[in-house]
């Protein structure tokens, strides 16, 4: 297995850091578009190279790969270049891996109620390309979309005779503190990410409607998370979970709930007032005349980078899934399924923040199943498509063990 | 009298307007790091020219006054360029004016209790060298400051016999739709300035403590506008009066408070916990690589433009002056002077919106009385330095009443 690692942000540069303690694989070429990045995560291990990528070019893509002979690519950027990504490893024969899918396009007449583009419609279009290719696009494996569809799976495999709701639940504890103890304003995971999947129409699925949407925060719920975390005002959130799990999992009800507090936001919605959102570019001064940039750029580079604020963090995240229904013994049942990490330990352990590294660790586990022949299939496919017990177990073995929880 | 107009924004092409209806001048030459904008507001008049300059160098300034023989220079752009221009102006023999003065940098140990450099100081520090070469400094001459400070001294010179707190106090009741009708956010003022102002640590003046600073925000007060807008929350904010008024006129007290309202004090609050107020530059990506561009010029770009808005604004602002103390026969008195603006009779009467176009008549009638003589000064002066009844009359003359309020 040669893999070319898109993007050496904090995502990155932690699946660079879990992937060096492995031996699955020949090597890793890590590119980004600011080679000095790509350098540094490369550093992790002797079977690791560096390169310059262009991302939203799938010819750039393509081009690596043929250099490298890639076998599979891991998008690890923000989901805005999925697509030339998607298209250059098609190009070049390679498997696909990704942890966000293709972005959607708001309805244009009824925004917050029915569905325009969804998350992922761009990359199912062409299922049957690289199903008839014999290749695999394994999309949406990070931690949510990722574990929480491989929850899914083993609950109606292993748990349930009958599911009610797949109800994805994200909540953390984390703070961030400046050199004098001062808690600010950080961003655990890429602010573009955050901005694009908690301003957009969140989407619900039901059996009878299909998939539908609402305005962002709604219904407002308070989940108690477990492991200390406690309780957490979540809304709902456009996610990948809510597009996946209904194509491979028989359920009534599928929903994302993501712990966002007040705060955070306020924040987003003051951003959305003022078009600070947006990714279409303004022209603004700079040093020789003017350029364009996209305000949502802006906003990221502002804040403090996700993969640098590890050493300044404090407390734990939860990814998990609420799962409802008829147990196998026919009774009613409401489970947790989840993944805690600490961030402490993953400093301590890995060097890198708890968000970032509880997203990476997933796809490395994919893809040393797939290594193993353990995982195999051709198509664009969910992580619910495979069998959920040795990614669970290999999980385990990693030294991040998954729980459950009665509810 | 040959004018140089630096800046076609928002209340530079207000300004060409105004002047274009007066025959003090000869000529006035509009000058715009974008030359569009430029030319746009030089159509208003015949007398006018259009040009590009860069306001960040003292030497394209001098070198287009000195191509267009310039005797006042007339700077309407963010203050971030005051001293370039106003380095400039002197550098080529003209006479200069600007509606806020050089900008502030906080204390570095205690920055919302004392203050560090001051608004105006760098402008301040060099007025021998105006007053000896005979020219004059004309600084904050535009609404607030500027009309406001000819209403401290008119108060001092006419109404009161011992002033004890001269407090402007600035508040409006507008609105801007969009095209659907919904209310939108849309600042009627350069976002800019108007952070600048609202994020640094506010400035009081006492006569015990002279100037010392509070916390952004503080001391809220309602303040009950006349003509129908009525009463607005203000708060402490940085502003040019308080460093002016008591170098002139004799009082306890200066204070400035601005009725900014709790949606826009949120925003405010949002942008500064995100750093989006700061004006250091972030590396963004951008059509061919990167670009360093200042995170507050996104801002500004990304919210519409002040001086279109006009059209889907409707309300009015006021620009006043609060004085206690005790009337020319020794009793008790407390007295608002104030000068109101409709944004429909601008827009209808100049076609351009009432707070650009307050800020804008100002300094056309400061210069129409120094044109006239009726004004003259050498140095760095106030506006509260020169006799404010000429002044107040003229204002009418152009169409556009004070007003006065017992409170």
């Amino acid at each position: 297995m040669r893999i070319l690692l898109v993007g050496a942000g904090g995502v990155g540069s932690a699946f660079a850091a879990i992937a060096a303690r492995r031996d699955f694989f020949e090597m890793i070429v890590v590119a980004d578009y600011d080679v000095a990045k790509a350098e540094k995560a490369a550093a992790a291990d002797g079977r690791y190279a560096a390169a310059r990528i262009d991302a939203s070019s799938a010819e750039s893509v393509a081009a690596l790969c043929r250099e490298h002979r890639i076998t599979h690519v891991m998008n690890a950027v923000d989901p805005v270049f999925n697509m030339s990504i998607f298209d250059g490893a098609a190009e070049a024969g390679a498997d696909y891996l990704d942890m966000a899918m293709s972005l959607s396009q708001p309805h244009p007449q009824a925004p917050y109620e029915q569905t325009g583009v969804k998350l992922g419609d761009e990359q199912f279009a062409v299922a049957s390309d690289w199903e008839s290719a014999g290749r695999l696009a394994l999309v949406g494996i990070g931690v949510e979309p990722g574990l929480s569809d491989v929850f899914a799976r083993y609950a109606a495999d292993h748990l349930f005779s009958e599911i009610d709701e797949l109800g994805t639940r994200d909540g953390a504890n984390l703070v961030v503190t400046d050199d004098d103890g001062n808690e600010i304003f950080a961003p655990s995971f890429s602010m573009w990410t955050t901005i694009e999947e908690c301003l957009n129409p969140p989407v619900i699925w039901e059996k009878e409607r299909g998939w539908f949407t609402t305005a962002p925060f709604s219904e407002p719920e308070v989940f108690d998370f477990p492991e200390g975390i406690g309780p957490v005002e979540c809304v709902n959130v456009e996610h990948e979970e809510v597009l996946l799990m209904p194509r491979w999992v028989d359920c009534k009800r599928a929903t994302f709930k993501y712990g966002l507090g007040d705060e955070f936001i306020n924040v987003l919605k003051v951003l959305h007032t003022l078009g600070l959102d947006s990714t279409e570019k303004v022209r603004v001064k700079a040093e020789n005349g003017f350029c364009e940039v996209s305000p949502r750029d802006v906003v990221a580079a502002v804040l403090p980078d996700p993969a640098t604020v590890g050493p300044r963090m404090k407390g734990k995240t939860c990814a998990g899934l609420w799962v409802t229904g008829k147990g196998k013994d026919g009774a009613d049942r409401s489970t947790y399924l989840y993944h805690v990490v600490d961030n402490e330990w993953t400093m301590r352990e890995y060097g890198h923040q708890c968000v970032v590294w509880q997203t990476a660790i997933n796809p490395v586990v994919a893809l040393e199943l797939l290594a193993r022949g353990t995982w195999s299939g051709a198509g664009v496919l969910g992580p619910e498509a495979f069998d959920a017990v040795p990614f669970l177990d290999l999980l385990t073995e990693y030294g991040s063990p998954w729980g459950i929880k009665e509810l």
